[in-house]
């Protein structure tokens, strides 16, 4: 996977994407933290806990979705505009392996930045050992939103 | 939306369904219920809640998606047999409008159920103020897994 | 399946979609025809035929996904502005049984009319013998297009 | 994009992926031919026809989603046992592009094989002037299907 080659849009990109991922109270829920934030390319990281997984002692595939989508989410808001919010449209997600590990990483890559519509790449994976295996694949459509009250960053 | 008309393969899919989803620690994190269980139809619902939003104030679309794919994973389960255990294969998910509301009801339904891959579909509405409103759907592909050790239910 | 209740931007609604829909070369290669045209849903028809079978004799499942699409859009396109072309940002498909049948017929319907985005889903029915059956899903994303050069209904 | 590192199950696996295509009448509608077989990828090359075109003259998004289905379902083949036939049990796909050109390159890759259920991705280019620009990706889930009558290959 090699990184994109994208051009913010603006110089606040950065600080922008960390405001909003600070307002994000379900990353909060999750214990994820923004590893990483590059134009077009955003990394999130959390621990397994047991309030997030499902019956067989794995992450809920909706909890792996949800660090996913802000995963892809903010890597396609890293390219959009000052005044932009962003909503996703819709996303879909193979669940390769059962989430087991001691820690997980989200990577969200766009691949097509557009102005109003983006789409973006989603991998994530579970770290144990020193190792570190594929789990899941997501495929996300992201709009960029823009003078609409009450959605903002 | 009429229900659907499919028999179980065992009596105790209701039992089994309720249990199972008791050992969801998600579904307590999201403050979610079972509201209610039949052959190939699956209702959970949740209030608002600060912890599982996005930077908007909405739920966030992978909390929706957590529960959205319970309720069709659980809808799928009470179709399987009585040594199953059930996981998420896939899912896609469109997000229809903004996830405000004071509660979210989420319907997993059958669609084609099958001795290894069942595909389901869900829908979640926002209620307030006594109205109900669509806010997503989903399209789920669940594989029933039998003999695997430490899956179970 | 209740008919959606929708109101068209404008009465030229059915001609505009006739139009373009004879602009389909691939609906002619399909061996397609526009079956029935309302605001929010349109049905698509065609015959079995050879030269759309996969390796097994039935259609092939991007045959069927061809047809869909086109049912989803021309749904979408009913509603949108005069002056807008539809293009599909994505859809999913899931194939429930083998596209065996004498005939297939398409229905795709609008869950979310939007400005610029709209929501459909799409249901495909194999023909035979006097019955109908489900034989595949669709979830689509369109997007009106306004103003682009050669890009018009 | 590099290439996956799996082991074929039998050896007979380039024959009977040729054998199959060779089947697919619809390849021979859209003018494909099989322009590589790997274990784990595929690669189908089409050039643009008048008869898969939509209403602005491109490529119809189903017509590519065609050959990506065909170009993944054979990724996914190469690595199945040798009495198994193939089904796509559901795919998404994301369209970045118009798809305008005048060739078209289809990529599947397995990202997950199984005994039971396999998952692909596939890439979509369009070639025009010596120039290879990415139009479309999809997120695919095949089925193994062995002793199934009527379906085989």
């Amino acid at each position: 996977m090699n990184p994109p080659a994208f051009e913010p849009r603006h110089p606040g990109f950065d600080t922008r994407t960390r405001e909003s991922f600070a307002r994000q109270a379900a990353m909060r829920t999750l214990g994820a933290t923004l590893a990483s934030v590059a134009p077009g390319r955003v990394t999130i990281e959390l621990p397994w806990s047991e309030p997030l997984t499902q019956q067989h002692g794995f992450l809920h595939a909706g909890m792996v979705a949800t660090a996913l989508d802000s995963a892809c989410g903010y890597a396609g808001f890293t390219l959009m505009a000052e005044e932009a919010a962003v909503l996703t449209i819709e996303f879909k997600i193979n669940l390769l392996a059962p989430a087991r590990g001691e820690r997980f990483r989200m990577v969200g890559t766009v691949i097509k930045p557009g102005r109003t519509v983006t789409v973006c790449e989603g991998h994530a994976y579970a770290l144990e050992g020193g190792r570190e295996k594929l789990i899941a694949t997501m495929g996300c459509t992201l709009m960029a939103v823009v003078g609409r009250d009450n959605i903002q960053g």
